[in-house]
């Protein structure tokens, strides 16, 4: 596929090889140079994007952009390329030329319209004053209208399809994303030769050609049973959007680790590495941290964990399970089912209590201590029996993407009393999106997937409080996967298979991958009181999740009414 | 009834003549000096009390108090008739000869057992020791068991007097109180030979005489009709209780603003005021308040909104209303039936909010503009449009008194959202407290007692918000009282009465009292938002506060056990 030639059995095989996986995250790209024969980080970098998030105005042009929008500037990710991969093969300390293979992965659904030869409509100064012609970035919650119609037809026609997803296609994802450029921009959408992941538009930067990826055209694409939806299916949402598959995705799909080119001259120029070492395939930046914490063996189910939370989780056979996020075959990794589910706030939850503020002298005494805030919470929080504060919360602060794939749904407290302190809501929101874990678990199972081990990765696994009450709400031990940058080296990982050093993703997983496993089981008696605490959390989730006419919605609706009224 | 001389009609007449108000209060006492001509209040003065509320242990000897006792010393009673009433004669700059009359107003029900000489048991050597000898303070909330068991009787026998309590009496009242004494100290009980009301044993201290008002013996002591709850009915509660009223209420009963006898001897040496001026008989801190904002006609309801609040209102009719706290013929004025009902928190939850915190840069601003905290967040909260928060709250952080009358419910706050901020949360709490108004409003029309006028008093009426709140929530003008000090100012209107300065309550109210009619009118577009919300408010009142099995009482419970097992 590419001319360059890839690296030979010498250097595939050196006792120093190194891959060098890169994470795009929401507002920067993070590198790692990792040895593939034990996994060892030796050195990582990071380049802050300079646009950030864009939802105010263009760059350049200042073209205003509605509400809800989010978009990123492509030449942002290509200076990651540019600066955080030769600065962290420096902060390695090794030879450039130990380096056989790059991979990388992406926020998804992060995705562009690109001429046929890759090149974004955003850079072209004929289309740059138009929004729609700009990267949409996973949190573009602008094509919520779509999505709908998406998901009502889809239902209507009994698509075989919506079910891989939990029964609906988010707005964030690749169709409702389309549909609405189509519609809001014809001229855009008529220009946009390729309708292409961020994950996959990085690597045509890396080898100079095209590849899809199986992940995101699965999660994000609707790629199911070998197949993108029907134009007859397609036609109904709009004429002209019968074909967009055809014209406008179509390409062959690249198994995760595998090898899609060599690095381009251009991309070796950038990054430094040697020319015409394997780029692997694209990767979506959760699923691509499952081999990093050993969690690609059916029945693992990894948490990565920060301000959301999403679950990943093979499992041997193809179930319809309610409320995840998607099914796809080999998403995860080869020969497995990937199932896919999540919540939508689990660290911003915290800190969005931490945001309402503390109590003066709790202030008084982090500044003593030397505490920040959420440790003084969470010391003061953790000397309580379980139960004690009265307290139970749903965790719905940012809506409930699995299973109630409900984005306007928002979050609830009861108990309050005039003694309920800080640290007791603190504390009820913690174990709030345990049992919202508990639910997606017992949904797992129920559903036919086993859930033999639960890992967690993600800033919070050091969260020794949060990891305890994990444990004991779910009733099963917690492991930790061990890396600081669990992505950046699931990235690297891949990058050594694609690069030969290791046969598979298991193996190399197995080999560069660390779990600490049991890190914290559960204590039968604070499980016992929390099985009492989660048997209300469910009736309240039963109550304010389920059925036709919810109160939720009707506050949500009254908001957005009184907000408009204003803004108008 | 006294054998002292009451002021003639050259004293009761003078242009210049007063009355002294005193109000005995939760942790102070206040005594107000009022000309009877037009109410002017002419000084006041304040005495905190020195043992506060008594808690954990008793005065001198020690004895450990168990969970939930509250008491008070009658020593710090006394203590404001020889302080706070000269030192608010001297504030006034007045003759004391120019006083003709004193009234009392207090907390209720507070309670205590006494010799038949109106000695207080606490008092005396060999009992002092004895935690059941001492006055139970008004939230004393120890006889929980003692109340389910009176309440249960009641409904099983169909005493007719229980649905004058909208269905339950209180642990607070005195039937629970003093069952209590008797279960657990048959021997202070034994010794008991007066069981009254402070409001009525202060009287006694300023006439030397037992009198016994009809506003205590209704609300917080089961007289109705004319008569106590019957020997047969006591006796299945305890054996020993079926002859309690007999034994140690009994006592005919004083009209609220009767003169129940003179000043003694004694009591001019404390208070400095001439021997022989009336005293009138003894009355509740929220009653009493009624005359002072000239809310005693049929049909004014009267919100004494401070850390709870307290409703009071007049109707030409006997009704069950249910949920309300009761009803008294007599009970606020004479010639109506006088309602009761209350919400057992409403300052007290703004202040709980404000205790969890606020955020640094809210303490920065507050600091420069010079608001307190309170200010601050109204200001913020006042911005909005009605409903822009998307929240609603349950106002139970203190229970429910009024109208479904459960204290183990607790609050609820829905609709959050990560960008919900400190002072969306204050502004939902506000509402909430007016919604739970508009029950209790809706409650007494539904009743059949119809709500002509809404008249607020207490410290809350000054914020501005908040009453506009209540107007639009409520759909009606908001009226204020404009004392500062209703319930002492309402205690010098029935002085002036008791010392024949005015015929009757109602006169002396017109004269002496005031209102500032419609301060507050709604915005009809404001209430139309308002009435949404508030169908938002009934439905979750009605889901966590109505049925069999109530989660509010599961995680109370829950919560309850699990204090217990670590104080265990």
């Amino acid at each position: 596929m590419t001319p360059h030639a890839s690296s030979g059995p010498a250097e595939r095989h050196h006792p120093d090889a190194c891959t060098v996986g890169v994470d795009f995250g929401t507002l920067s790209g993070r590198a790692v140079v990792v040895r593939v024969r034990d996994g060892a980080e030796l050195g990582s970098a990071v380049h802050d994007y300079r646009h950030a998030v864009i939802e105010d105005r263009l760059p350049l042009t200042g073209v205003p952009l509605p509400p809800d929008w989010a978009l990123q500037h492509p030449e942002d990710w290509r200076d990651v390329l540019r600066t955080a991969v030769p600065a962290a093969v420096e902060a390695a300390g090794i030879d450039p030329a130990r380096v056989i293979g790059i991979a990388t992965d992406f926020t998804a659904c992060t995705v562009l319209p690109a001429t046929a030869e890759g090149i974004p409509l955003a850079l072209l100064p004929a289309w740059s004053d138009r929004p729609h012609a700009w990267p949409k970035l996973w949190k573009h919650h602008a094509a919520q209208e779509q999505a709908d119609r998406i998901n009502a037809l889809a239902h209507d026609r009994g698509e075989k399809w919506i079910s891989r997803y939990g029964g609906r296609i988010s707005s964030e994802w690749q169709f409702a994303k389309a549909l609405q450029v189509l519609e809001e921009d014809p001229a855009v959408y008529a220009a946009c030769a390729r309708w292409i992941e961020a994950a996959d538009w990085i690597v045509w930067q890396l080898t100079g050609a095209e590849s899809r990826n199986t992940c995101t055209a699965g999660y994000k694409g609707i790629h199911q049973d070998g197949a993108y939806p029907s134009p007859d299916y397609l036609g109904r949402l709009h004429p002209d959007f019968a074909d967009f598959p055809a014209t406008r995705l179509d390409h062959p799909l690249a198994p995760l680790g595998s090898r899609v080119g060599g690095l381009s001259s251009c991309a070796a120029a950038w990054t430094g590495l040697p020319e015409g070492i394997a780029v692997a395939a694209g990767n979506v930046d959760a699923h691509v941290a499952a081999p990093a914490a050993r969690a690609v063996e059916n029945g693992r189910l990894l948490a990565i964990m920060g301000t959301s939370t999403c679950h990943v989780l093979n499992g041997a056979t193809l179930a319809d399970v309610p409320g995840i996020c998607g099914v796809v075959e080999g998403g995860i990794v080869d020969g497995a089912y990937g199932y896919e589910a999540g919540q939508s706030a689990v660290g911003d939850i915290f800190a969005w209590w931490l945001r309402q503020g503390v109590p003066d002298d709790y202030r008084t005494e982090a500044r003593d201590t030397g505490e920040d805030l959420h440790q003084l919470l969470t010391r003061k929080a953790a000397g309580q029996p379980v139960g004690a504060h009265g307290l139970v919360a749903l965790d719905w602060m940012n809506g409930n993407r699995s299973t109630l794939v409900d984005h306007h749904l928002s979050g609830v407290v009861a108990g309050l009393t005039l003694d309920t302190r800080p640290e007791d809501v603190y504390l009820a929101l913690l174990e709030s999106t345990a049992y919202g874990t508990r639910v997606i678990v017992e949904a797992f199972e129920a559903g036919g997937i086993p859930v033999e081990e639960f890992i967690v990765t993600g800033g919070l696994r050091k969260n020794a409080l949060l990891m305890q009450i994990y444990a004991d709400v779910l009733r099963r031990p917690v492991s930790l996967g061990t890396s600081e940058q669990g992505p950046a080296l699931g990235s690297a990982i891949h990058a050594a298979v694609a690069a030969g050093a290791h046969p598979d993703v298991r193996t190399a997983a197995a080999a560069m991958g660390s779990v600490q496993r049991h890190a914290y089981t559960p204590d039968p008696g604070r499980a016992d009181a929390y099985d009492a605490l989660f048997r209300e959390y469910r009736a309240l989730h039963d109550h304010f999740g389920t059925g036709a006419d919810l109160l939720l919605h009707r506050l949500r609706r009254i908001r957005n009414t009184a907000r408009t009224a204003t803004a108008g």
